[in-house]
């Protein structure tokens, strides 16, 4: 089986080295300010070149963090334009009343001024712990040295800067020849824990160097957030801060090259969604579901995504247990209509069940498949290599199909998550 | 704070020893027939008083066992009215194709020969192995034993030969005078998380010796399962043989009893299902989550069962970590309306948040408040003492109050599920 990246079509883009400022014109920075007590960099800049759009995609959590509010205010009231994102990690100044919005603004306020910005046109995001407000003379004085630092080859030190628990950085750029014209599109991401559908205390961040309207912009980013980020899921839980912010400034792009743009922005997110599944706290491998055969797409992926976010598949994919009955009961309880005497299933290459019944399968050669993919990468080309184990559930003869991503869940994940405040 | 068992009013009903076979009437039996490979108690029998009424709920699970299906259909066949339960533990009879109807119709057709009864009166229930037929020839040679065993102190056989994972048999009786009249009721159930597809599955059964009429028997019951069994979590999975069934018959209630009838229901549904949750997988504290001030009661059940779901939080309370900022980023991913401003939190007796912000508190005391209740039970009378961690979130000035239970989410948890069936 083979769990597609891309939509099906000529894919005219290619892996180069960089993340957010492989595109032209997109300049970073990312520095240590004093924020993380462990000293690790704590403070990222990312500037887009003049003129860009800027769509934004925020968790759809009842209590958020102000600068999520800020963010989502600013970009309404101008239309889906800002030129610069701060992100400070260390505190996620959520729960913090109304001094969350005071900070954000004085935040965004001082680092215009440096940047000889109007504020409207500058973004916040904030990662950390709840409950703690930002130590704003630690932030503010961090911005010269920020700005200071500022590159055309920023983007790897942006990418460690936005860091909370996780392992690593994630990073991704892509590049294709439209219309004889280069195009690039970079990415970064954070988020290892809280991470579910609606987005996760998972910040992501594109840019790009084609011109699009703001609009059109914003329906492309807002179809490719859900085919990835609202397709991965860690452990059910939707952070406060979740963001992502979608940055496209350059030549105008001809509207034939509109869908391998989409495609293009639709890999990168999901190469960043993948990176955040994979570095699930407690994670030994990527789980891909790819569900067919159900009325329509949204079903599909909310039957995927509901396989995904099961603790009891999580486990026995931890155990490398090919227990198909708890894949199965959690396609049932998905909340979507299918006949469940039509359900088949795979696990990688062994078939489990055909016609809603189980089959007689090799248990310890499905186990072992589950066993190797301990080892690898899952960013390996090879769908029969690299560490995702692959799950493909077909529930009917309907036309709509659907991935989710997430990743196993460990006695390591417990112990992260019951030892990690006090 | 006080986590309540039952709804604020004069409780006329006293805890008495037993359980399914206290109230008048009814018989019930539990013996080993050889179902499991274990030679544990492994077919259960409850018969009812004639004239009985039967309500019945349910597994939401698209994906249901045929016995499910098959006790659906004739509740609703006969307005709700039934005699007997069978119930075999070892094979969940579920993605058995159609093998998994005839082999309940057979046994229930055998089983009513032998109580002289209609097929039709007679119920089955089956949980253990998804995917596994039921060993018919040994179940039907064990039916002429278990009638033989029915007897009106039946009902802890029975409450043992249903039980699958389950660490502990859960049962309960009460007693009230109403009307200067005797009325009991009685129940048993099974489950260790509602899941664990493979072998687990919550059953719960119930017995009243007071005569209600169907279609208000069917209310209450539905009112009571929303209160009970459907306000408890253990790993957010459902199973594909969830069914609750409870029994009614002997002489009828006058009707200005019906409330205190329904608060009796209630009671004994809340304590069974606050068994299961205690019993969850790994456990090693049961978790009662309070939810006040919302704008209705079905928006704070979903705020309660939203915190007790989380994994998060769940790792947190095993970890004795009084990580505020969890349980309300679990609130406000709920998909309920309230002004986060609003909220206060409380960890027993330690406020730990107001309007909507963190309070200085003694990190070290709530620390240890959740470790004492690592002892003791949960059906301690005094709610200061026993094993459960409350939590108590007001979020806001409505009347709409609720409560769900949960367990503690531990690296035993995962070691269970991930090492089951390989």
């Amino acid at each position: 089986m083979q769990v597609a990246i891309l939509p099906a079509m000529t894919n005219p883009w290619l892996p180069i080295p960089g993340g957010l400022t492989a595109p032209a014109g997109f300049l970073a920075a990312g520095i240590t300010a004093g924020l993380k007590p462990s000293g690790n960099p704590d403070l990222s800049l990312l500037l887009a070149p003049e003129g860009a759009v800027c769509a934004g995609s925020f968790t759809t959590s009842l209590v958020r963090a102000a600068c999520v509010d800020l963010c989502a205010e600013r970009l309404a009231a101008s239309g889906g334009r800002a030129r610069a994102v701060l992100t400070n990690s260390g505190q996620a100044n959520a729960c913090t009343g109304e001094r969350g919005l005071a900070d954000s603004l004085a935040a965004t306020a001082a680092l215009a001024q440096r940047l000889n910005l109007a504020a409207e046109e500058v973004l916040i995001c904030s990662t950390g712990v709840i409950g703690v407000p930002i130590p704003m003379d630690t932030l503010i004085a961090g911005l010269e040295p920020l700005v200071a630092a500022l590159a055309s080859d920023g983007g790897e030190a942006a990418a460690r800067a936005i860091l909370t628990t996780d392992l690593v950085d994630k990073q991704i750029a892509l590049e294709a020849q439209l219309g004889g014209r280069r195009v690039r599109i970079g990415g970064m991401a954070k988020g290892s824990g809280m991470i579910h559908p609606n987005m996760a205390t998972m910040l992501g961040y594109l840019s790009c160097d084609a011109g699009v309207p703001a609009e059109l912009w914003q329906q492309m980013v807002r179809r490719a957030v859900e085919r990835s980020f609202n397709a991965i899921t860690v452990d059910g839980d939707t952070s406060t801060n979740d963001t992502f912010l979608a940055f496209a400034a350059g030549k105008p792009l001809a509207p034939e090259h509109f869908d391998a743009l989409e495609a293009g922005l639709t890999a990168v997110s999901q190469h960043l969604a993948r990176a955040i599944a994979r570095d699930g706290e407690g994670a030994t491998c990527l789980i891909a579901v790819r569900v067919e055969g159900a009325a329509d797409d949204a079903g599909a992926r909310a039957i995927a995504r509901t396989i995904c976010g099961s603790s009891l598949v999580k486990c026995a994919i931890h155990g490398r247990d090919p227990n198909w009955g708890r894949i199965v009961a959690a396609a049932g309880r998905a909340g979507v209509a299918f006949d469940p005497e039509a359900v088949a299933l795979w696990l990688g290459d062994h078939q489990l069940m055909e016609a809603g019944q189980p089959l007689v399968f090799d248990r310890a050669a499905a186990s072992r498949y589950m066993k190797d993919r301990a080892n690898g990468s899952y960013l390996s080309a090879d769908p029969a290599s690299g560490d995702t184990v692959a799950i493909r559930l077909l529930v009917g003869a309907g036309a709509g199909s659907g991935l989710a991503w997430g990743c196993d869940l460990s006695d390591q994940y417990v112990r992260i998550n019951a030892d990690y405040t006090t």
